[in-house]
C-alpha cells in the first residue's frame, strides 16, 4: 500500500484554519501577535483569502495584494503554510453595482439584491470574467510562492438562479443531451400527461415557484444542470489557476450530504476533496455517540468521494457555532475527540474556521481559536493547543487511508426523485435518514463502508446495502448482477427499482431493468403507514421486527422466504426473501424496519462476505487506518463514562504506551493504536 | 315517481374512467390490451380527452382528431361508451407562448408561469377564443358519434386571476351590481371605515395580497365574481358545444365541498352534475365508517346540487392516490363499499381516475385499474372486475332518486363571509366542520338530508337545520318563516342572522331581518372560549351538553326555554330555546356542542316532522333510492367486524337471495334490498 | 409636587373614546342618540377625525369640514370636548390614483397596493405635501375651537418602507452619521468580513428580503432609520398644526412595547404619551392576575416616555376586540378594573376605541360602548357608565404622578441588536420576556419600577436593574458606574455588554467598554441550553435557583462569589457575583432565572437602597400616584375570589369611606385611598 501524502513538503497532518487578517489591517499588533499564538496552538496552516475580494480589488482594476503577501511571507517565516483561496465566494459592491448580470434570480422570478454571499449566477460570463482576472492575479502573484500548499475554490458551493442567461443555458444542455430532438424529451418527460408537450426546447423554463412543477422529468434534469452548470464554474476557476500553477493541487470545500449539488460529479475535478464538520453537538433528540456516530458516516462520504486518497477536514468550529438553532459550547474533551474522528474517518486535517473572530458582522460570535478578549488564556485556546500537540504524536498516520470491504449504495439522483416523487407519505420518505440508520448499524459492529453511487466500481466490496434505490442508473441493475454473481453480499429494500433514469416507470413489474429476476419478487403494492400503525415481520430465525412508514405486498417468483408479515390484510405474505445468484446472495427486505433490527441479517451477510465483525461497547467507535508501514487502529470513547475495550494490542501514540489487552478510555477519551 | 336515466342508451349504471390513450400511441399493443382488459373488468364507459390539447393540436392549428377517433370507434364496438372531455383543463406550450394574457396573474401580482394545469384566466379573449376553436372541431368530429354519450366539460375548475383583463371585468361586473352608482357600493360596503371611499368603480382592484383586505364586502364580492366568471367561462364552451351538438348532456366534474366556487350557482347550467371523490381511508384520526358517512354527506351535497336526477361519480381512486399526505391502499373490501356507497347517495355511475397508470410525470403513481405491470393479476384489477360484476346485477336502481324529508342549509356565501369575518375565534371558526357535524348525527338516525341553499324552496322538507347562519340572503328570513308557519321544524344556532348579503350587520339585535321574533330571542354577546375552556349546558330534559369555543349570552322575548347555561357569569340564563310558530316550531342553540349530544334534540324533530329514525348497529349506514317500480335500501356495513340487521324485508340483488328480518353483513359487506 | 393636570378646562380625568360620525352622516337620528347616550355613559371627551379623509376631502382639493364642525359643536354645548385627529392614517383612494408614491414598496420589493392603513411612505414628498393641506385647513377650521382639547397625529404609526424614494433618504442619513466617509461606515459595520465593503454611500440597499441581511450594522441602522424617518414624518404634521394653533397640544397614540418604533425617540415631540390598551383578558396561559400585571408593565413604559407628567389610555376595548385570536368578552367587573389600573399607572384618561359600532367592514364586532342594537341596555353600556361615575368620584387624581424609586432599563436599539444577534439559541432569546419577568418580580413586591433608556438620568433611583444589556450606547457604562457610586444598587445579567452601539464586539473581555471592572468578573463563554437541559445555581444564602437557557462561564476578578452553578463542567464556578464601587453595589447574574427566584436577591437591594417593600395577598396590585394635595394608593383585587390587605389608612374615594386596617376587596374590586 502506497501512502497519498496530501502535503509531502508538511510531513505531517495540517493543523490549521481560516484566516482574515484583512479585517485587522489597521491593527498590525494583532497581526503580530496572531503568528505569535498560531504557534502556540501547533497550528502549521492557515487558510487566507476566502471573501477577500474587497480588499484585494477595493475598486474595479485596482488591485492590492501586498498585504496578503506580507501575511503569506511571515506565517512561512514562521513554519505555517497557506491554503489560499479564490475570493469568488462573494463579490464586491461594486461588482454587483457595474454588473447586475452577476447577481441571482430566485425561484420566484425576482432578481436578489447584492448581499449575503455565495450567491452570483454561475452563468454569467461578466461574473466569469472577473473571477478569471481575479484569480489570475492571485496565482500570479502568489501561487508560487513556497508557502502556498494549494488553492481552495471559492466556498461552499450551493444555490440555484433562474436568470434568462441560466435558462438558456438549460435550454442549451437539455438540447445536448436529447440530441436536440424535442421528442425524445417529451418522451423521456412523458409530456403528454396533463399536455405537457413541448414544441422546441427554448420553450423550456426551469421549475420556477408559479411555473412548472408537475414534471418530475424537469425537475430533476434541473437540479442537474445546477450541479453541471456549477461544476463548469468551478472547473472554470481551476482551470485558470492551473494555467497559471499547474502544480498546485486544489481542493472546494463541501458540506455534508449537501443536497443541492451532487458531489461525486464534482469530486473528480478535485485533487482533494474537504469538507466543512458543524455536528450539533449535546442536542436534544439523541446521545452524543450518535451525533458523533453520524459525524462518522458523513466522513465517509468526503472519503468515499475520491477513494484512495485522504480527504481534508477544511472547516470545524473551535467552541461553539453561532448559527444553529442552539448553540451549545462543546464539553471539554469533545474538540479532541471530534478531532480524532476526522483523522480516523481519513482525514489528514484538522482546520477551524475560524481562527479569529471579527469584531462585527454575521459570525462575530462563531467560534474561533482566539475569542474576542484576544488571549490565549481561555479553555477553547487550550483545548486547540492540546489537538496541536495530539496531531504531532500521530503524525505517521498522515497518508494512510481507509480502506473498506462494504459499501452503501447512495445516489444524489435517486435521493432527490425520491424527494419529488409523487407517492409514498410526504412527511416520512426519508431516504437520507434510511441509509444513515443503516450506515450506523453496520458501524456498530465494527465495520466501517464506504459511500458510493450505484454505477460505481464495486470490486472492492464484498457486502453492499443498496436501500430505497428507487431511481436506477443505466448500468446500475448490471452493476448489482455482476456484484451478486462474483459472490458479493447484497441487500435492497422496498421502493427499488420503480423508475430509470428519466424517472418513468419500469413496465412488466418493479423492481425493474431485470432486478426482479436477481430478487426473484416482484412488488406489486406499496402501503404508506400512518404513524400510529404498526405491523411486524416473524423471521424464520425466531427474531420478530417491527414495521413502520412503508410494506411492500410481494409476488414471491423463486427466492426463498426469510420472514412474514405478522398483521394486515398482508399478514402471513412474503417481507424478506433472499435469492441466490451466481456465487452471491440477493437479499430483499419489503418493509421499512429500524437498521438496530436488522443487525443479525446484516451480521450473517458480513459473515458470508468475509467481513470480519468488532463489537466494542456501546458508544465506542472503532476506525482502522493503513498504510505501507502498518495499521492504525481508532478507539474513540463517544461516552461521558469511562469505557473499556478488550483484545487491542499495540502501541497507542496518544499516550505512548504499549496496549496488550485491555484499552481504558477516560471519558471522551481515544487511543490510536499502531499494529503491525 | 318518474325514473330518470341518466344515458337510457346504456340501460345501466356506468362504470368507467380517464382513459389517456395519447399517452400511448406509439404502443398499438397496450391500446389493443386496453380493450380486453376493459371488458374483463365489466367497463361499459371510458371518458376520453381530459388533458389532451397538446396531441389533438400540437402547433397553432394543426389538428389531429384521427387517433381519438379511432379509439371512440374501437370502443364503441366493444359495447364501451366514451364520455367525452374538452381539452381546456390544461394549455399546450404553444398557446402559452404565443398568448401570454392566457397565464394567471397571481395574488402576488405576478404573472404565472407556464406550467401545471387549471390555471388559465378565465377572462382572456384570446384563451376562449382558442377553446372554442378546439371545441367546436371536437365536437363536429366526434360530437354525434353514437359512442359519446356526454361532454365533460374542461376539468375541476377552480383559482383567482387578478390579471388586468379581470380586474376589469371584475368592476364591471360590480357596476352592474350596483347600478353604476359608486354610493351604493361605498354603502353597501361600509367605506366610511378607515376611509376606504372609492370615487369610481374603475379604482377598484381585488384583494391583492398586498392589497386591500379590509373591506369585507369586496372579499366578498370578490369570490362571487370568481364563481359568475368561472360559471361564464364553462357556459361558454358549453354554448359552443350545444352549437354543434345540442342534445348531448354535459357536465362538469366538482370537487367535494370545493371553497374556491359557490357550485350551486354553476349547477343549473350542466344537465348533469358529477364529482370526483378521493376520501381519506384507513387514517389515523377518525375510524373508517367517519370517513364513510363524510363521504356520504359529500354525496349528498352533490345530489342536492341538482334534485331530482342522479349524478355521477366522475373519479375515484382503484387502489391508493398519490397526492394525499400518505398514500394508503385500500383494504380488501373496501373499493366495492366504496362504489356501492355513492350509488346509494344517488350516483348512476362509478367512474375512476384512471383506467391505467402512466409511466411518468405527477400522477405515475396514481391508483389505476391497470398497473405499471400491465397484467389483469393484480388485486386492484381483481377488485374492480368484482365491481363490474356486482353494478349489473344492481343496475335496475339507475334512475332512482333519494328524496329526503330534511335539510341541511348550507351556503357559499356564508361560508366565505365566515371565513373573512373579524370575530369569533380564528382558528376554532369551523363552519363547514359543524354543518358536517350535524348532518352525520341525523344520518346516524337514519335520516339523509339533502344540503340546500337558505334560499331554496323548502317545501320538500319537514325538517331543515341552518347552523351559523351568520350572512342571510335577500329573500332566507322569509323563507324560513314560511317553512315554520306551514309545520316545519326549524333549528338554528349561535351566530345567526348577524349580517346582510353586503355583510352590513343589522341593527335591532341580532338575529336580524325580522328572525329574532321568529327564534323570539336576541342575541346580545358572544363569547369565544379558548381550547381548553368550558361551559355546559343543563337541558330541561335531564340531559347536560357540553359547550366548546362559542356561547352567546340570550335575552329571551317570547321562546319557551329548554336548556339554560350551567356555569361562568351567564351560568343559569338561556342556552337552547324554542319558540311555537304557526304550526311548527323554531328552535335556537346558543352555543357549540357536538352533534351526538343534541340527538335527542334532533329525534323530537323528527317525530314532530313526522320523519321516521332508523337505527342501525355503530358503522351501519342506511340508504334509500326510490323509483316508478320500487325501492332500494342500501346497508352498508363501514366496519371491520360482520354486523346485524334487523327488520328487514325484501330481495338483496347482491346476493340475490330474499331477506326476511335479520339480514348479516360481513366486514366491509352491503346488501342492496329491494322492497316493494 | 406640582399638579400636572393634562387639561385644566375640564378640570377633571378624561372619560372618551373614538367617534365616527362620519360613517352615520345619513342617519341623524342616530347621530342625535349618540349625545344622548355619551351623557348617560358619562363621557367628557370624544376623539374625532381619525380616518376621516375621505369624508373631509372626497376628491382632492374638494373640502368637506361641516359636518365635523357640527359635530363638535353640539358635543361642546353637551359638555363633551374634543380630540382631534388628523386623518392621515389612512388614504383616499383618490389620492393613491393619482400619487403612487405614497404607497409603500415592501421588504420584497413589490410596490404595495392602495388598500388597508397605516401604509404610507415616509418619505413620499406629495404624501407630505397633501397631508400638509389637510392638516392646516383642519387647524384653520377646528383648532380654535373651544372644545378642541388636543391632537392626534395619525394613528398608530409604525411599518417600513423600500420604495427608491426611501432608499435615497437612507443613503443620505447613513452619510449624514458617518460624516460623509464611507469608511467610517466600513469600519463600523466590519464590512471586511464577506467581502462587504461599500465603494459609495449611494451603493447601498435597506435589507430586502432577498437582499443584504448579513451585515448586522445595516440592519440596526435601517431600524434607526425608520424610527427617524416615522419620527420626521410626524414632526412635519405637528409643525403644520403649531403654526396655526401653537397652543392645542399634541400626543400620537403608542402601541406596547411596540418593536417597530424606538418610541424613546419620539416621545419627545410630543407633549403628551398616549397608547392604545389592548390585553389578552382570561386567556389560557396565564392567570388573569398575570395579564393585569403585564398590563401594568406597559403602563409603566409609556409613563416612563416622559416622566413627570401623566399620560393617556387613548384606545382600550369595552367589551370585547374582534381581532384577537381568541375574542373573549371581559367578565364583569373587569371593564372597572382595568380602566383603573390605566389610571392608577399615572394615565388621566379612560378612552376607548370605539364608541359605536360600526355596520361594516375590519372593525364591526370589535367592542363599542353602544353596540349594533343600538341601545343602552346592554351588559357593556352598564359597565362603561359605571366607569363614568367611578371616574367622576376620584377625579382629584388628574394631575398626580408616579415617581417610582426603581427602574428598570430597556433599549430599544439592544432589543433589535438582541433580535438579529447571531448567537444564542433562536426560540429562547426572550429580551423583552426576560425585561417584564424582572418588572413583575418588583411588582410583586410592592415596588413600581419606570422602564428607561440606558443614557438617561437615573439620579431619581436608588434600584436599578439593567438585564441583558448586550449593546451599550455610548454613554451607559458611565451612567452605570456613576449610579453605582453615589450609591445605587444595579444588577446586571448574562450577556451583558458584548458590544458597541455599531454591535461591534468589544474586546479584551465582557463586558465590555469598562463594565469588567465595575462588576469584577470577565464572562469567557456563554453556553445556550436546549429546553430540556437544566442547571442549578446555589446560593450562599442557602436557596438555590434553576438555570434554563443560558449560561455565562465567568472568570471572578475582585467580585464576592453569592452563588456558584451546581452541575455541568462549570459546577461550582461563580453565577452570581457582587462587587461594591463607591457607596453602591453592582451585581451580576450571569445564567437566566425565574425573576421569582431572584425575589430574595431584589429584596436586599431594595433593602440596601432605602425602598420599602410592600407584599400584598397574591394578585392584589398596589399603585401609588402623588401630588401637591396628597397621596392616592390604588389597590386593584385582580382575583375572582374576595381578598383583603391590611394596614391600610385613608379615605377610599371608590366607596366615599375611611378605611383603618384592613381594606376589603370584592372580587375584582379596586380601592383608591386617600392619604396624608
Amino acid at each position: 500500500m502506497e501512502k497519498k501524502m496530501l502535503f509531502p513538503q508538511t510531513g505531517a497532518l495540517i493543523h490549521g484554519g481560516d484566516y482574515n487578517p484583512e479585517q485587522w489591517l489597521d491593527r498590525p499588533d494583532i497581526l503580530e501577535e496572531d503568528v505569535r499564538l498560531m504557534k502556540k496552538a501547533g497550528m502549521n496552516s492557515a487558510t487566507l483569502g476566502v471573501f477577500s475580494w474587497s480588499v484585494l480589488e477595493p475598486r474595479e482594476g485596482e488591485f492590492h495584494f501586498e498585504w496578503l503577501e506580507e501575511i503569506v511571507d511571515r506565517l512561512y517565516q514562521n513554519g505555517i503554510y497557506t491554503v489560499l483561496a479564490t475570493p469568488s465566494g462573494a463579490r464586491p459592491a461594486w461588482l454587483d453595482e457595474a454588473y447586475p448580470e452577476a447577481m441571482r434570480v430566485n425561484r420566484q422570478g425576482m432578481r436578489e439584491h447584492h448581499g449575503g454571499r455565495h450567491n452570483h449566477c454561475m452563468t454569467s460570463p461578466k461574473y466569469r470574467e472577473k473571477v478569471t482576472v481575479i484569480d489570475r492575479k492571485l496565482a500570479e502573484r502568489l501561487g508560487s510562492h513556497p508557502g502556498v500548499i494549494m488553492y481552495h475554490i471559492s466556498n461552499e458551493f450551493g444555490g440555484e438562479c433562474f436568470c434568462p442567461l441560466c435558462i438558456q443555458r438549460f435550454q442549451e444542455y437539455l438540447a445536448e443531451k436529447y440530441d436536440h430532438d424535442i421528442d425524445k424529451l417529451n418522451a423521456a418527460w412523458w409530456t403528454a400527461f396533463w399536455s405537457h408537450r413541448y414544441n422546441r426546447f427554448d420553450q423550456i423554463e426551469p421549475p420556477f415557484a408559479s411555473g412548472e412543477n408537475s414534471v418530475m422529468g424537469l425537475n430533476l434534469e434541473w437540479k442537474r444542470f445546477t450541479t453541471w452548470n456549477t461544476n463548469d464554474f468551478m472547473k472554470h476557476e481551476i482551470s485558470v489557476l492551473r494555467s497559471v500553477t499547474p502544480d498546485v493541487p486544489v481542493t472546494a470545500n463541501f458540506m455534508r450530504l449537501f443536497g443541492g449539488l451532487d458531489y461525486r460529479k464534482m469530486a473528480p475535478e478535485l485533487d482533494v476533496v474537504s469538507w466543512d464538520n458543524y455536528p450539533l453537538f449535546h442536542n436534544d433528540w439523541e446521545t452524543f455517540a450518535e451525533t458523533m456516530c453520524e459525524t462518522a458516516f458523513q466522513h465517509a462520504v468526503m472519503r468515499s468521494l475520491k477513494r484512495g486518497t485522504p480527504f481534508m477536514m477544511m472547516e470545524s468550529a473551535p467552541g461553539l457555532v453561532n448559527w444553529q438553532p442552539v448553540n451549545k459550547v462543546k464539553r471539554p474533551g469533545v474538540h479532541r475527540l471530534a478531532c480524532l474522528q476526522a483523522v480516523a474517518g481519513g482525514s489528514d486535517t484538522v482546520q477551524y474556521f475560524q481562527w479569529r473572530k471579527g469584531r462585527g458582522s454575521f459570525e462575530q460570535f462563531h467560534g474561533a481559536v482566539v475569542d474576542h478578549i484576544g488571549t490565549d488564556d481561555t479553555r477553547v485556546f487550550r483545548e486547540v493547543a492540546q489537538v496541536g500537540e495530539l496531531l504531532k504524536k500521530i503524525a505517521p498516520v498522515a497518508g494512510t487511508l481507509v480502506q473498506p470491504r462494504a459499501a452503501l449504495l447512495f445516489d444524489w439522483d435517486n435521493r432527490w426523485a425520491i424527494e419529488d416523487v409523487k407517492a409514498l407519505a410526504q412527511a416520512t420518505k426519508k431516504y437520507e435518514e434510511t441509509c444513515i440508520d443503516i450506515w450506523k448499524s453496520f458501524f456498530r459492529l465494527g465495520v466501517d463502508m464506504d459511500v458510493v453511487g450505484s454505477d460505481e466500481d464495486l470490486s472492492a466490496y464484498d457486502v453492499v446495502v443498496a436501500p430505497m434505490l428507487y431511481l436506477l442508473q443505466p448500468g446500475t441493475a448490471g452493476n448489482l448482477k455482476a456484484f451478486v454473481e462474483r459472490g458479493g453480499q447484497l441487500l435492497a429494500t422496498y421502493f427499488t427499482g420503480y423508475v430509470n433514469a428519466d424517472q418513468l416507470c419500469y413496465l412488466g413489474g418493479f423492481p425493474g431493468d431485470g432486478l426482479k429476476d436477481l430478487f426473484g419478487i416482484i412488488s406489486e403494492e406499496i402501503d404508506s403507514l400512518y404513524p400510529s400503525d404498526r405491523n411486524g415481520i416473524q423471521m424464520t430465525d425466531g427474531t420478530k421486527w417491527e414495521v413502520k412508514e412503508y410494506a411492500e405486498i410481494l409476488q414471491v417468483q423463486d427466492a426463498q422466504i426469510l420472514g412474514r408479515y405478522t398483521d394486515d390484510f398482508y399478514g402471513g405474505s412474503a417481507a424478506v426473501t433472499c435469492k441466490n445468484h451466481g456465487r452471491g446472495n440477493a437479499y430483499y427486505v419489503a418493509a421499512r424496519t429500524a437498521g438496530e433490527q436488522m443487525l443479525p441479517l446484516f451480521e450473517k451477510m458480513l459473515a458470508d462476505g468475509g467481513i470480519p465483525v468488532r463489537k466494542l461497547p456501546g458508544g465506542v467507535e472503532y476506525h482502522v487506518r493503513s498504510g505501507e508501514e502498518g495499521r492504525y487502529e481508532f478507539y474513540l470513547n463517544c461516552t461521558g463514562e469511562e469505557q473499556t475495550v478488550s483484545d487491542v494490542k499495540g502501541k497507542d501514540l496518544v499516550t505512548d504506551t504499549e496496549v496488550q489487552g485491555t484499552l481504558t478510555l477516560q471519558r471522551y477519551g481515544a487511543a490510536v493504536v499502531k499494529t503491525a
